[in-house]
């Protein structure tokens, strides 16, 4: 079975970063503080409450240095000048987003990553990460509330003959209270990301702990692993097929889930989502296993269609929850198109047929991590409810 | 309390990478491989079958690219020249110690990481790292063997007001068999590195599969965490004090662990071992704490003698296990004196006055992670038994 690889090479396009649309020259206010992101002890990259972002890279005798943020999108930059001290230094044209950006630097035309920050996965390489303060981070912030634990297992995949990785978020009281078992959601990252991103870049543990402290949802397991099995990195997307990853997923992960944790493994009790290539991987695969899925994310990733709906048996009286969500910036001039037709013209014809369609925009952001933090936020409030 | 400040600060003389005494130019074989530790799909750095290893740096308009490691230790290096094709290549002048090696690059002055390498935090921040394979690497190498998760718990720190993360190695079929309890050691880093250290640079985990699988130990549980608790790397270390990290390790963390996993809760079971300053510390918080340990390890960070002994009240009674162990390259010249004393004549006086002294040396490595990796596969294999 092969995924639509228009949509996916589509889906590329937007994987960069995008910043803001304002282009106006405001005042810069000077209350820039090191980003939450930085390495401990590093004073830069810096963000002030506006959200433009400071850098300041150490090298001497380099003749060049830019930061691949701000003004203009994933071929824009900021070009750092020679300080009096002899650092490099400059500053966003433009405020960007709020959440989180992947960057780089080129440093004579070279690919390094900003000394001062943690790395993160993602266009397959460790990446810098930058975080722009947003005004709704409350939900994903660290707080003295119990915690889940997110446990690295490693797991024996025959179809691949390899070792494999998976991250497993199990809620606070998992291991104390030995009665409970709980549904599963299975939680996918993008292209060129890997089983590192949703808890690195999403919080997605953080996201479940505030969930189940607040009382918004019943606790339910997070199982995260890398969802590009057929290494994409190296052929290119035109050779992706999803089938080596359905294989990992379907006969191997979710046996030894349901073997190893406190699960209930029925399919009412197992939910799909992902972002970006994720979200298309979970289409696919949920629609062709609706014995094993009830329930469905798509984080601008693709949307359900009444094409879709039709083309797949059992479609209304198996799907619980048919889930799209896209950040605003994604849905401009004829971006929505490249989904599959307009995301949520096709969610509300789903609700029409009496579906359970729901479509989220994630305000102000575009095909970046706040807008799958936000999605994950949503979703899992939908989850495991019907 | 405070703990011996002339003995940190020589320890730390020792931090950097000690390359082989080789010094006469050899033929370099051409079978160079790409290192273990790159990141996925990168060619270089490569390593060849006799340890040298071999750099590829692309910064077309760079003027220098220099490599922290080969000839002559921590303030060596291999400087790159450009290539035909304009990328920046060097081959170590010497072959490196078997094992992993921290370095970083120096382009134009800046210090930057190889972004072809894997990512470990050292140092004080996130290094390249490089793997030179080891004749008896087998014990630490990933197999289709029974694996243990290594599960990343956050826990409240009253003392410090903290939210403080810990990795705990759970042994294989820890959450089938719900009878079985197991005693646990405390797993302590080195001086710049952090709880991430023992299983991405030392494969605690592996290591512990490994034997597990050989029948050659009774499973146990590690918790790594922090422990530079009064950041060191800010305030240096004339202000060391190991009363706050006594403090979280013992008022909190250990409680913790107790409360949320099956643990053997009695000294009997409870050992504790670190690595360099990790070996400092657990040599000073054990020595005030024999009600809570009975099996201690110092790696690389201090010996046992008979003056410990005598100034200990209960150390003949209480310590079930006094293993001290070096890398073989940490012994030579008049190195042991800082160390306080010789580490194998100390070992011998405490096996004479009848305490399970046990000296291990690594053979042909430094300051360096194989040392620590063999001392926790000796040291592993010695727990708990008596």
């Amino acid at each position: 079975m092969k995924l639509c690889t228009i949509g996916l090479i589509l889906l590329l396009t937007f994987s960069g970063s995008f910043c803001s649309a304002q282009t106006e020259q405001t005042a810069i206010k000077e209350d820039f503080k090191p980003s939450t992101l930085n390495q401990p002890g590093q004073e830069y990259p810096q963000v002030n409450s506006q959200g433009y972002a400071r850098f300041r890279i150490l090298a001497p005798e380099a003749q060049s240095v830019k930061v691949t943020l701000g003004l203009g999108g994933p071929r824009g930059g900021t070009i750092l000048t020679r300080a009096a001290d002899s650092s490099w230094m400059g500053t966003t044209a433009v405020p960007l987003d709020k959440g989180f950006h992947y960057y780089h630097l080129i440093v004579d035309g070279g690919v390094f990553n900003d000394p001062g920050t943690l790395n993160f996965y993602g266009s397959t390489r460790w990446e810098s990460g930058i975080e722009i303060p947003a005004p709704d981070q409350d939900f994903y912030v660290l707080k003295d509330v119990p915690h889940g634990k997110v446990e690295q297992i490693l797991f024996f995949s025959k179809s691949t003959d390899t070792t494999r990785r998976a991250f497993v978020y199990t809620p606070p009281n998992y291991d104390k209270d030995q009665t409970t078992r709980y549904p599963v959601l299975y939680l996918h990252h993008g292209w060129g990301e890997d089983e590192t991103a949703w808890t690195n870049q999403g919080h997605a543990n953080l996201i479940m702990d505030n969930l189940i402290a607040e009382g918004k949802i019943k606790p339910f397991i997070i199982v995260m692993t890398y969802g590009m099995t057929n290494d994409v990195r190296i052929g290119g997307l035109r050779n992706f097929s999803i089938t080596p990853f359905e294989t990992v997923l379907i006969d191997e992960l979710i046996p030894y889930i349901d073997d190893n944790f406190r699960t209930l493994s029925d399919r009412d009790h197992r939910a799909m989502a992902g972002l970006s290539m994720g979200g298309m991987e979970t289409k696919t695969i949920t629609l062709a296993n609706l014995d094993k899925f009830a329930y469905i994310g798509l984080f601008s990733g693709g949307t359900f269609s009444m094409e879709d709906v039709n083309k797949t048996p059992g479609f209304k009286e198996k799907v619980k929850l048919a889930f799209v969500s896209f950040g605003s910036r994604e849905l401009g001039g004829n971006r929505p198109s490249f989904f599959g037709g307009d995301p949520k013209a096709n969610a509300d014809s789903l609700k029409e047929a009496g579906i359970n369609s729901v479509f989220f925009v994630s305000p102000e952001t575009a095909h970046e991590f706040l807008s799958w933090r936000r999605s994950l936020h949503e979703f899992a409030q939908l989850l495991f409810k019907q």
